[in-house]
């Protein structure tokens, strides 16, 4: 299990940024906000934007330079939004949060100015950059926006992935299966519109229907009971 | 390679949050958005959060309903904050990237109010449910940060390798699937299994089982097919 897990955003301009970024956070189980010399802390904006967040904001540590906000941390990432001059090791926001989530000590994700990022001396306290992939032609994320896309991923590092589920609750056993297959092309037969003398593939395309759904106990009783219902008209 | 990919936002309150939206898809290269009855549209705000992403806000298709947004769909996610009472098939958002981009048709991903989500209704015409993990104690994530995130997975899956498809050749359209619903529904309640007055919830429960097996054209004729047979006998 990782540390605890630090974001900072070094000179916020926009106080609505500030909030939307707590937010983010505390949907993901983040909530060490530092802020590096905002423009305008505390503000309403912040507290509108954070919607229940506020805590955060509360919390936040609100520092005059960006060695203090990364004071006690282990490894720092920073967030850059397009590739530097400066060579400079960089890791995608999965490889990040894995990295982070594998860390004994604290980590932080340092965050640049909404319009012109970090600079290169502010960079040089990272360990590695992050990149989040935008499109090339428009990589304009906003701040927050980022900031959600880091939590995300390390909310996904400190959660183990989960198998897909497909809301079947109890699968019907093969038996079952084929008992509904018997009596469906029965009852196809019975209303006419499966010819035993010339049955094409037809039979074969509806397993390969019911094949892929992959049918629960529930299901194939009700399948069954329209199926009876059906016949129960045709005997009329 | 997947068919185009459309964000739908049914019923947003606030026109800053379709701006974000917007800004939010177009940095992961997607740009095709479509409102359902946003309360306020166009509007200043939205713009102002656009932030450049403008062409998608000027581009939007404005909607009246649900059915109308998912026109020509071929697989349909439904954003769900929340567990629902009703089990329905669910993936993780990187699950739901991968599988739209292995799709042939089009994709839609559906999201629901800023407080309320989707409907069940709205759910219904869903092939499966995208769950982001927020953390349970707070999960209050703003609609365009949860656009952000399913838009981050969808470049993903875009950017790694081409995924196998799913064997469906030609997936049937919303549209379609929707004429067979309402063609079942009318045979079931003919043959008396179902009752009107009394349906608990078995149309629902036939819609997720469709919704699973995700139908491609020549399966909804057979079915459709097979309720007209089942028909022209309580005709006689």
């Amino acid at each position: 299990m990782h540390g605890p897990i630090r974001i900072v955003l070094v000179n916020p301009t926009h106080p609505g940024n500030i909030g939307a970024a707590a937010r983010a956070m505390k949907t993901m189980g983040l909530s060490r906000l530092h802020l590096v010399t905002p423009e305008h802390f505390p503000h309403a904006d912040a507290s509108a934007r954070a919607s229940g967040a506020d805590d955060l904001l509360v919390n936040a540590a609100v520092c005059d330079n960006l060695e203090a906000a990364l004071s006690g941390c282990a490894l720092v990432f920073g967030a850059s939004a397009r590739h530097r001059r400066m060579e400079w090791p960089e890791r995608t926001p999965r490889q990040a949060a894995e990295e982070a989530h594998g860390c004994i000590g604290e980590v932080a994700f340092v965050f640049g100015r909404e319009h012109s990022g970090l600079t290169n001396q502010e960079l040089a306290h990272c360990n590695a950059l992050v990149h989040i992939p935008c499109d090339t032609e428009f990589s304009s994320l906003n701040l927050a926006a980022a900031v959600q896309v880091i939590a995300y991923e390390l909310r996904l590092a400190s959660l183990e992935s989960p198998a897909a589920h497909d809301g079947v609750e109890r699968p019907a056993d093969a038996a079952a299966i084929e008992r509904f297959h018997a009596h469906l092309e029965e009852t196809l037969i019975a209303i006419g519109f499966l010819d035993p003398a010339n049955p094409r593939k037809l039979m074969q395309r509806l397993r390969r229907l019911f094949g892929r759904v992959r049918l629960d106990d529930n299901e194939v009783n009700i399948l069954r009971g329209v199926l009876t219902q059906v016949q129960k008209h045709l005997r009329r």
